[in-house]
């Protein structure tokens, strides 16, 4: 695998694009939605139907695999693709924003993290250059920088300290992760919903140079307003001829705003996680599949789908296999979910392509507020 | 659907023998392993994969199904073959046994049983009628009568009341089904390890005439030896020419057993059940993925296995999934178990037909003997 990672933007519209980022491992069409495989697998799924939903790409959690199984054993196994049988590319986080969100007893400094694991209460420690051998070892695609994703909300002094130091990490990332031809690193802005910290931690992370660049300290609870009054602004400050991304979006209306202001990949737990709690996504809105309304109710979650769990299954036998907690709901609500989210990628790069996406958005508007659905 | 359903025998060997029961939803290739469905699915499988695992039946629990979704919103739907995606033939148990095994507070008589919901409380009656009239709603291919399985041990006397009620509700369930074709109903020999009862009971049984006829009263608690001791005889007592059905086993090594000793059909939650909790059979015996001896090993399960979980994975992602209590984990080990299972049926419906079964049963035995495998 000698071939750099490239990014091809094929069409723009607006400030939506779509294009290829070019890997050893497969294409992945932008703009792309890529499943959370947390723990090596994307949960309730066999990765042969996560690739048949559409997706040309997982995300993996540092975090979860340097805790278990470790990074040592599965690069011992042969890394991360072969440990769970995924041959396409993986993108990884840093492991920073899990370590704030799940471990226990904290100690951050200039150096790092040392954290306790919410396993089993052993004591770790990240570092930028720890994360790297970490994403290395797993063998990720695509590796993200060690950063501190900045709380919400933070005081300007608060966050401008806390970019800083991203950025200082930002330095010792590049530096650690040297050059891997066939592997990516990306940046991370940050700078909270404060515009000129973005700009300045932007222009930081394109002097130190990236195969792209992604968003940071966003979908931590400031709310979709507030997210997009960012993303107004926040994608255009990076590298124009790089991939952009999105971590942790999000909701398929938060998915189609961020396109339409120039995203050009998103990851988030949302259809998996939501497909085990039996909320289900379609074009008409949100189903909430332990409705009583349902339990005797012929027809598919959505008649226009073409997934196995609409193709097959009636809305009252969802609703049956929910009610009982068999893991066939999981299986087939997750599988739904995750395509329907595949071909709201598709159906954007489509209307990208085509110079319809304005069109498309109004689509996807009116088509959600038409539904006999339940509210989220 | 006008066909009969009917059993041709192809060959014995010994006792053992190997057919086929046609059936207007496809042939039954005896001696045939039925995955049970209990609540209108097998466990963490999609029928597909369970079609793929070779079985050519399901088994389906009345007891179940009549409590949720009912029997009466499963018609309404067109049938369980259609509300659970399963067009092969399907089985029904009577629900007797897990009006017994699962219910509260049942009040038992000549017309039948009372009890209450194990999920709700709610009060229900099942007499042979009712139980027939539900397996019709349900849309069971293969309908057993309903019985009382005597519980073990039972005083003689005890089990010989028991047995004739058994035979009165037979002759009611056969009453009540009247003539369906292309669907058969099985009569359910009773007499615990009373060889005169089981003697009476069959020819009451074969007096009043059944499509099949299944050995009840057995893996209750009896052990493998007795069990063993009354298919020694119970089975030839049986008519020649229908097939003869072993309910609720078993292991590996009783299967085998009990297809030496005449036994044409048999159900166990066993592989499923197993499946999800992390023990898995091989050729060589049990493994428990759950062990750390697996944490590091690169092998399959089986490197003989062409099942998914042995194609694409290590026994120490196995392990990995299953400490994490990823769904993955259930998924493949149970894919894996029924996929044991069937290929366990192939190899005896082919030692059968080529005359070869004493040393097939050798050569089980002596491969067991050898693993590296954990004790059960």
């Amino acid at each position: 695998m000698t071939a750099r990672i490239e990014f091809r933007l094929n069409a723009t519209d607006g400030k939506a694009r779509t294009g290829v980022i070019a890997t050893p491992r497969g294409d992945i069409r932008t703009p792309a939605f890529m499943p959370v495989g947390t723990a090596a697998t994307v949960k309730a799924m066999l990765p042969e139907s996560v690739a048949a939903t559409g997706a040309d790409i997982l995300l993996g959690n540092t975090y979860h695999l340097m805790l278990r199984p470790t990074a040592e054993r599965i690069d011992a196994l042969g890394g991360l693709h072969k440990f769970m049988n995924w041959q396409k590319p993986i993108l990884t986080d840093s492991g920073g924003f899990q370590v704030m969100s799940l471990s226990g007893l904290r100690k951050m400094n200039e150096e790092g993290v040392t954290f306790k694991s919410h396993i089993d209460g052993s004591r770790h420690t990240l570092t930028p250059e720890r994360s790297m051998e970490i994403q290395r070892l797993l063998g990720s695609d695509i590796v993200m920088c060690f950063d501190e994703c900045t709380p919400f909300p933070a005081e300007e002094k608060v966050a401008l300290e806390s970019m800083r130091m991203s950025m200082r990490w930002a330095q010792r990332s590049r530096d650690a992760f040297g050059d891997r031809p066939g592997h990516a690193l990306f940046g991370i802005q940050q700078g909270s919903i404060f515009r000129d910290q973005r700009a300045e931690s932007a222009e930081k992370l394109s002097d130190i140079g990236f195969d792209g660049y992604a968003v940071g300290g966003l979908a931590v609870g400031e709310g979709q307003e507030m997210m997009f009054d960012v993303l107004d602004y926040a994608p255009d400050m990076l590298p124009q001829d790089k991939p952009r991304y999105l971590m942790g979006v999000g909701k398929p209306d938060d998915i189609v705003g961020a396109v339409a202001r120039g995203i050009d990949m998103m990851d988030c737990v949302l259809p998996s996680r939501s497909g085990r709690t039996g909320q289900v996504f379609t074009r008409h809105g949100v189903v909430n599949i332990k409705n009583a309304r349902h339990q005797d109710d012929p027809r598919p979650l959505d008649e226009a789908c073409t997934c196995p769990a609409c193709r097959s299954y009636s809305r009252a036998y969802l609703h049956h296999v929910f009610r009982a907690q068999e893991m066939i709901s999981g299986m087939l609500l997750t599988w739904h979910n995750l395509h329907y989210y595949q071909e709201l990628m598709q159906g954007m790069r489509d209307a990208i392509t085509a110079g319809t996406f304005e069109a498309f958005q109004a689509a996807f508007h009116a088509q959600r507020a038409e539904g006999d659905i339940e509210p989220m």
